[in-house]
């Protein structure tokens, strides 16, 4: 099969490689349709945290292609999605919702062999547990992109959202406008915010989509002059909750500067030389909650409002590759050209 | 009026002092009828923190003496009990349940004038917002104790409870086996947790309390050795909700690696020195709540289940003072001979 291949910093080519098989009696073989590039893979990419040499991309959707004798819940043929990383679905960190802290688990494109996602076919580990079957057969590549999206970075907006316990009728911060600030906008407003401040770059393509989505008001500006600007829109209280999905030392600060005196920092960004502050959100009982995306916890139900039209998280891929050409979405997302770039692997039916 | 006065480190009398007076049209003044000792003033008395030479206490219940032209909701001769701070009950942080953030909050007993509890008299500001009536006038010498213990510790506890998100079935720890510790035994045990687990020293009267409260294991090492004799007692995943009540480098760290994924450690200990890893738990989805708890928030709950006998919080005071001898009841908290010290001021009728 081809599949994406990192060779170091800068370095992604696409080879031919063993089509992946059956291991373990519990696996399945995914046969890809769509894949993407996260922002999380510009950090190998640009030589910020290592990788091996190996098969990369933790986004996909698919067909399955072959299942293990204990495959339960899957058959040939079936369409699904993934979550950014497999789970048993039945342990205790299961069952508390945490797939991403599962004891079977583990995340897909690490540099292994076969479980990149940027590739014609990945093997699966604990199918049942890990895969979610969606009805139907019959999409628009508007809706696979949508799909795509519940793959990692709508579910990770998501998580964003739930950790900071977002109620109806709040005033909601999210810090960053990339994909997964923009989705934390679109997760809040499901969640019933009433007011969404994003704070972000000067991007005015982020800001439409942002709009469009639920935001109410942009911060451009960074740092003191951000709390300042959010503060007097919030009668100097600050957001009742605060979604942080940029990870750096200066955007957790802000974060944790403009929530509000009882206010949940939902976290998603991976945290880059942070340092947290232990008597300043204690005195405003400020808390924070957040961490790796338990994705396939929220897939079944943004699933379900994906078919029903009630969200269109797949406005967030606005470029296109083929995945012999996936050198140049990396390129695309590194110059930030693109905001999340889609990867055509196959065709659905 | 007699008033116990903080005159440097280890040194309080009682001495002589004007009785507060109504200054503002929202004040009461109220006869204080029990007050005690807290943990927190063990750090001004050992000389770990500052506080100007003056009245100081912030745990009082009492009868209305005096109230201002515009107190709505009390009336002279009104038995009530005060939180530890107060606050105007209408802002937008205590509308969100975060009193101890009101924007005309404060706290009693920092060494002003008239304000402390360990006094015959103490000025309330924004009484309709502070002071929460008690129905009744015959209450026994035990139910005066539990009522007291509303005005902190036992709210404290609770607010360690509540921020943790304890649900029913849960596997709770909590770290410390101070007044608020096991006051956290009991709010846990309150929200519906099956087993309560206390990290705490190796006092027997302690452990005594902690388990009719509903503790059901009690761990006495520290450090490694707490975080694996838990880790053993949880099937190696950590407590699904871990209650933070001392505040030390060690007992903070100790909280942190004994959550398990996804669990909320809900902090009431005072950070003292403390650092909190921003990466740790992010890879663990723990996250962390909590703060100087909002009392007045959790009162009306707590003093109808101590009206009706479903919890007797009083039982933390293990020692008994008047007022002229409180400075033996400092020095027996110091020296940890006592729980907590209950101080008689007057009676209630």
């Amino acid at each position: 099969m081809r599949a994406a291949v990192f060779n170091g910093k800068g370095n992604i080519t696409v080879e031919e490689r063993p089509k992946p098989s059956i291991k373990e009696s519990t696996d399945a073989v995914v046969r890809v349709v769509r894949a993407c590039v996260c922002g999380s893979d510009l950090w190998f990419y640009r030589g910020i945290s290592d990788l091996p040499h190996g098969g990369v991309g933790h986004e996909f959707i698919g067909v399955v292609d072959e299942v293990g004798s204990d495959v339960k819940d899957l058959s040939v043929g079936d369409f699904v999605i993934a979550p950014f990383s497999w789970s048993d679905g039945t342990c205790r960190n299961c069952e508390h919702g945490f797939h991403t802290a599962c004891v079977h688990g583990g995340f897909f494109g690490q540099g292994g062999d076969g479980d990149g996602g940027q590739a014609e076919f990945v093997r699966v580990l604990h199918a049942d547990g890990t895969l979610l079957k969606v009805p139907g057969s019959d999409f628009t590549d508007e809706t696979l992109a949508s799909l795509l999206a519940l793959t990692d970075v709508m579910s990770t907006g998501y998580h964003a959202a739930v950790s900071a316990g977002v109620q109806q009728g709040w005033t909601v911060a999210v810090v960053g406008d990339g994909a997964v600030g923009l989705s934390g906008v679109l997760a809040s407003k499901l969640l019933g915010a009433e007011r969404i401040i994003l704070l972000g770059s000067t991007t005015e393509s982020r800001h439409e989509l942002a709009r469009e989505w639920g935001a109410t008001d942009i911060i451009s500006v960074r740092g003191d002059d951000a709390v300042e600007h959010l503060k007097a829109l919030t009668d100097g209280f600050g957001a009742d909750a605060v979604l942080e999905c940029v990870g750096t030392k200066e955007s957790v600060e802000t974060a944790f500067a403009i929530a509000a005196a009882g206010a949940i920092v939902g976290r998603v960004g991976v945290p880059h030389d942070v340092a947290l502050d232990a008597e300043g959100t204690f005195y405003r009982n400020v808390g924070m909650r957040g961490g790796p995306a338990p994705a396939r916890h929220y897939q079944p139900e943004l699933l379900k409002q994906v078919l029903d039209g009630s969200i269109n998280p797949g406005k967030v891929f606005d470029a296109s590759f083929t995945l012999d050409d996936i050198a140049k979405a990396y390129a695309a997302m590194d110059e930030r050209r693109a905001i999340k770039a889609l990867v055509k692997v196959s065709e659905l039916v």
